[in-house]
């Protein structure tokens, strides 16, 4: 029934693809032509659905389908339309396309909403041009920082003037925030990012929350040696050392729950036939439950320092990020389950191991999300895939959720 | 007794590391000014003790203390004087100037030897300038190759115009040989580059050989993804499965009693939050027993690929650089431990990781190795360090090895 509309937004993510600052690759970033361009290609299609658009000051675009009922609250769905350099199709723009075409499939059979449903597209969530991300979505919620006018991106230009060379005035960034209304809530599509659909054979899933992250810089220094003449009970191998701190780290997380990777490694003196004198590596750990993650992280500690002692190393550790897990909302959660029922589907949530535009509207209402599965887990990557059935179950399962939403409103206002 | 020659010796040692192509460390490369400068000092030195001294047709200096039997065989000490960048004073240097002192000791002691006592400055040992060790001892062991004219240093200048530029010719670079000669033997005073003397409390050590060597680059391949996305169970991570082959090749070299070292590191995509697609590693291995290392590094390629086949990981191992084993001359190595019972020393041998002119030099006549304690083991480094004491200790065994020497071979002409 909707399959044809499954497949437009498939096309209109072909045809978004095309809209980029390289020619080898798809690249869009925060305040450039291809923003512009991309906003302007949505605007239309938009529009076209009868919907109102318009442009926020901070960038993102907006379109709303209006409810003919007089004041009536207002349901946001949404994720934003920039990308990484060399990124996929559907990173962000799935759940902005997505929400678009149920809106045509409202309008084309004359359906209205109890409340206005208004669709976004984040200007700016990857943070690759200014190294901050969510920037678009933080001004929704209200929770732009003034500090990041001098934010620059690679070429010295500041948020401030990028913003004006664009035709945005900062000074007026706060305007574009929508926290202080009353919005029912807000949903994002996402396509999953990772391979746990794929693993148990669902096409969607419903996101119990954002997990919590901290990041670690880790320095273990032994002493450089010459590796032909120092015997093996005589070293101090920061290499060896770093090694048996990698595998502790990922036995310590498999047994608490959680998810660490060492990520980044550098040694020194770095030669074929030097005993590696310092080793430096990254941890990043991650949780929906931050008790959890913190009692692996002070394991970890514990693990690290009994390791470096054994090997008469030492060690630094210094915490170098760290946010807490978000939520997402038990309401909408039980609303998406009751989606899948009805949609002859079991319930199935997991959490989200990255960070979304959701994670930012927190600030401003309910949030929840539904993640699509996606080829092997594969993001930010041109090789990243959805199916067009699960497209497709993803837009029956978001127009049973908006039905769900409006029965409950309508009785609810009927109460 | 010999305390004062011992003291000249560090003195020299001192005086030479004045002479450096760079001023804020030492650094002494084949066929440069320094490199000219430093013979022509060692030169002064050697006339002083009435050796006649000469430059061969690869740069290295001579001087030899001629035994007035006619037709008296030779018997050759000596080492390198050439340095590495920010080389300490001793590497070389102090097997040069020791066979000089101790000259010094027979002239001014009227003491003569029964054959001819050359001493040997090696022009280049470290290679550091165009890449290939060993070519001043290689030229005098007769095993200069013809293509090595062509090898560049890091201005791109040939060693041949090199050599020009230094006032040798190339095409009688072979003259430099002594192969055809009848040497006695060649015995190298060296400091250890390594903890062993030190961890015994032995101020000297003869040396059993020279380990060979293999090198390999292993190459890891996982899966890149997402470090928040991917749960732990359904990783291929190239970094832990690194890890885990770091661990396993220090095990098994400690179990066979080999040195292996991994000192090279690299992953790629080498970020916080991305899971590792690709380690490379490099492995160095060496033993003085050739068998040892070859089925070490069977064990090795055996446990690499179980644990590669236990991470759904795959894996590469490309060998980079391969040398035999080089045994020390078994006589000579008696006699150097009848020379520490004569100096109420217990004789303590051990091999040598690194590789040395005597290395080459076992290719013209039987070779030997008289290893000195240096300050933890340290080398190609400024705090590179010997003690009075123990240069005093080197000199008076090698005075007494050329004893013995002398009166083997007085022996053998009387018998």
């Amino acid at each position: 029934m909707m399959r044809e509309y499954a497949l437009t937004i498939l096309q209109r993510c072909n045809e978004l693809a095309l809209i980029s600052q390289h020619q080898d690759y798809i690249d869009r970033r925060y305040l450039t032509n291809e923003h512009r361009a991309s906003n302007e290609k949505v605007a239309l299609w938009m529009r076209q659905a009868n919907m109102k658009t318009w442009q926020d000051e901070a960038g993102n675009l907006w379109g709303s389908y209006k409810s003919s009922i007089p004041n009536a609250p207002t349901f946001v769905l949404g994720s934003h339309l920039d990308t990484v350099p060399n990124s996929g199709k559907y990173d962000g723009i799935l759940g902005v396309l997505l929400p678009l075409s149920l809106i045509e499939y409202y309008q084309q059979h004359n359906i209205e909403l109890p409340f206005n449903l208004d669709v976004v597209g984040f200007a700016d969530e990857e943070g690759t041009r200014f190294g901050t991300t969510l920037l678009g979505s933080r001004a929704v919620a209200g929770t732009w920082q003034d500090k990041w006018a001098s934010l620059r991106d690679s070429d010295g230009i500041e948020l401030a003037q990028a913003m004006r060379m664009f035709g945005l005035d900062i000074n007026r960034v706060h305007n574009a925030s929508r926290g202080n209304e009353q919005l029912l809530g807000f949903m994002e599509v996402h396509i999953e990012q990772g391979p746990v659909l794929e693993s148990q054979a669902m096409p969607v899933g419903i996101v119990s929350g954002i997990a919590g992250a901290k990041r670690f810089a880790i320095k273990v220094k032994g002493h450089a040696g010459h590796a032909g003449t120092v015997p093996m009970s005589l070293r101090q191998d920061a290499m060896t050392g770093a090694a048996e701190i990698i595998l502790a780290i990922e036995k310590l997380a498999i047994e608490h729950g959680v998810v660490a990777t060492v990520g980044q490694i550098a040694s020194r003196t770095n030669a074929v036939n030097v005993i590696s004198g310092e080793v430096e590596l990254s941890l990043d750990i991650r949780s929906m439950d931050d008790v959890l993650r913190e009692t692996c992280v002070t394991a970890i500690e514990q693990e690290l320092n009994l390791i470096v002692a054994r090997r008469a190393l030492s060690l630094e550790i210094k915490l170098t990020h760290e946010a807490g897990a978000t939520a997402c909302d038990p309401i909408m959660m039980d609303e998406l389950a009751l989606a899948f029922e009805q949609n002859h589907m079991r319930a199935f949530s997991l959490s989200s191991g990255a960070g979304h535009d959701a994670m930012a509207m927190v600030d401003a209402c309910p949030m929840s999300m539904l993640f699509v599965r996606c080829d092997k887990g594969i993001s930010h990557h041109p090789s990243e895939s959805v199916t067009l059935q699960d497209v497709n179950v993803a837009l029956q399962i978001t127009k049973s959720f908006m039905d769900i939403k409006s029965n409950g409103l309508s009785t609810a206002q009927v109460a």
